[in-house]
């Protein structure tokens, strides 16, 4: 397995030979599940989950000890054209709560015994404002996709990858108008809390950004460079990571998904490996998940970022492997099967 | 507070004098969500999870400590009528499978640190067949709610009520005919996995049940009486102890929902302290929660009962609870307000 690149070109390298789930494990945990003491499907999608992680770790009865969740940082030029309801600064000072365990994911990857790390990317050196050109130099968002992919721990058995960065789901709704087409205003939302103009205004600039970096269209990595943000791409290659040590990923929202989806948009089936967490309240989210394919297991109205909706799904899927792998037979329980 | 009854009216009494939620503990507890770090409105349903158990609690910044779960168990004469796919028998040995640790409920208590107790009722003395006249007599069904009543732990700071019990989603489904009306057919689900004809013949038997019980129609204690089975009438008590104490509750499926609903059709309100925790895939279950006003925190198509959907929600509950509480203020994180 390739562990590094030095271009984008040397990044889609290795999205073209991504490894596979175990089928003999998948199919095994299958069987598993058949002679557990339930009804047959009475666990209803944690069926389904407990099977995919199996097949992702090569265990039909696994465990989940080790999940990672890392939180990526970057700031964003476009802040520029105030498309966001909060200032740039808060980027750095929602760092330094993550570093002091103050921020909702902090709680959250502690009640799932979850090791958090943070990840600031040069936040005093924004990426451009992408309605004038790049947001980053293909130098630049490679260096973002290997802190990424080096923020991984190879010992994890899970991983959440968050977010925060002001200005970002304006970065994310370009990344989605460029690789999916429709109407900016489809894509564009109230992010951390803007007023109907902010939307409009927002919508305005999402559309001159994909307008302006015509390479960006229909093309994943090119997106991620031309219109994302370094914690975007950091994302996406720590999703790669991921894949390459084959451990399981949950998607957080928008900014999340819009990071996950410049790498299915490179090679279809990159995020199988992958479940959605949850589902945004930022209008979007459903749609971008709908074009991946992808059914959120929480849908809470959360639309806080920083891996929170993911984090808390842990949870779910912690459950779902602790009943498939802690669960007794019917023969071990002597219990009559129907 | 009575802390015990004698007979329906008795506990009917219980009912006219519920304890409400603590509105200045709420309220300090929404204030405190205000200055939290994260954009107003960002955690969705957690934000109101948390005030509402706030409110519950006393407790502007509470904490959830020691979560129990009570799986109660019983048997049905309807199943003379061949309305499930599982034998009587499998009731008792569910219950041998709880307490040696071997069932979903088991593993999903572990993981949210709930203690959990299992309460058998009466197993060898299954309730009259409903068909032929009503399940219980008064004294039967006083002894099951006070059973249940006894079983919860006073310094539990939630509850969840599970149960077990061949034949109980036929019982659930006739005290919703007999609760709120239509027709058999809407209420009777494959609950462990019927097919077509098993589900007819179960509306049918469902139908004929209420027909047997006129005093049932719209009368929430009696419905639990003359439909109800032994580990109902118990969850029934084990929620209204815990309202009494002031212990928020997780619902749980068809079945405990059904039981709940004998509670709110005698006193409107008597659920204000309960949550639903999922929804589940028995098709009736979604449109008893819509009857009692309650929005799902999960749905993830299981049906298995134990209290499992909700002792999976009980991870949500905490997750709402642990950044509510653990997390930092705007002021105290040095984090611009946006």
């Amino acid at each position: 397995m390739r562990e590094n690149f030095t271009s984008l070109d040397g990044f889609a390298d290795i999205l073209r030979a991504l490894p596979g789930p175990d089928a003999t494990a998948q199919a095994a945990a299958r069987a598993r599940d058949a002679v557990l003491t339930k009804p047959p499907g009475a666990l209803g999608q944690l069926e389904d989950l407990a099977a995919w992680y199996a097949g992702w770790r090569s265990d039909a009865r696994p465990e989940i000890r080790q999940p990672q969740v890392i939180v990526f940082a970057g700031n964003h030029g476009v802040t520029a054209r105030g498309i966001s309801s909060f200032p740039a600064e808060v980027t750095a000072q929602m760092v330094q709560n993550f570093q002091a365990g103050g921020a909702a994911i902090n709680q959250l990857a502690k009640l799932n015994g979850a090791r958090m790390d943070v990840v600031a990317l040069e936040l005093d050196r924004p990426t451009a404002d992408f309605t004038k050109g790049p947001a980053m130099s293909e130098a630049e968002v490679v260096q973002a996709l290997q802190a990424g992919w080096d923020a991984v721990d190879a010992q994890a058995d899970l991983l959440v990858t968050g977010e925060m960065g002001i200005g970002n789901t304006t970065s994310a709704a370009a990344i989605a108008l460029a690789l999916f087409g429709g109407d900016a205003a489809d894509w564009a939302g109230a992010g951390t809390g803007l007023d109907a103009s902010g939307v409009s205004l927002k919508a305005q600039v999402v559309e001159e950004g994909v307008a302006m970096n015509p390479e960006a269209r229909g093309n994943g990595l090119k997106a991620l460079q031309c219109l994302g943000g370094r914690e975007l791409a950091a994302m996406a290659g720590a999703i790669m990571r991921a894949r390459c040590l084959r451990i399981p990923v949950i998607l957080d929202g928008f900014i999340c998904t819009a990071a996950a989806a410049c790498l299915e948009a490179a090679e279809p089936g990159a995020l199988d490996h992958c479940v959605a967490g949850h589902m945004s309240a930022e209008a979007a989210h459903g749609a971008l998940l709908g074009k991946l394919g992808k059914c959120p297991l929480l849908s809470l109205g959360m639309r806080l970022g920083e891996g929170s909706g993911a984090a808390l799904a842990l949870g779910i899927l912690k459950g779902a492997v602790a009943c498939h792998s802690g669960m007794a037979t019917f023969s071990e329980a002597g219990v009559s099967e129907g």
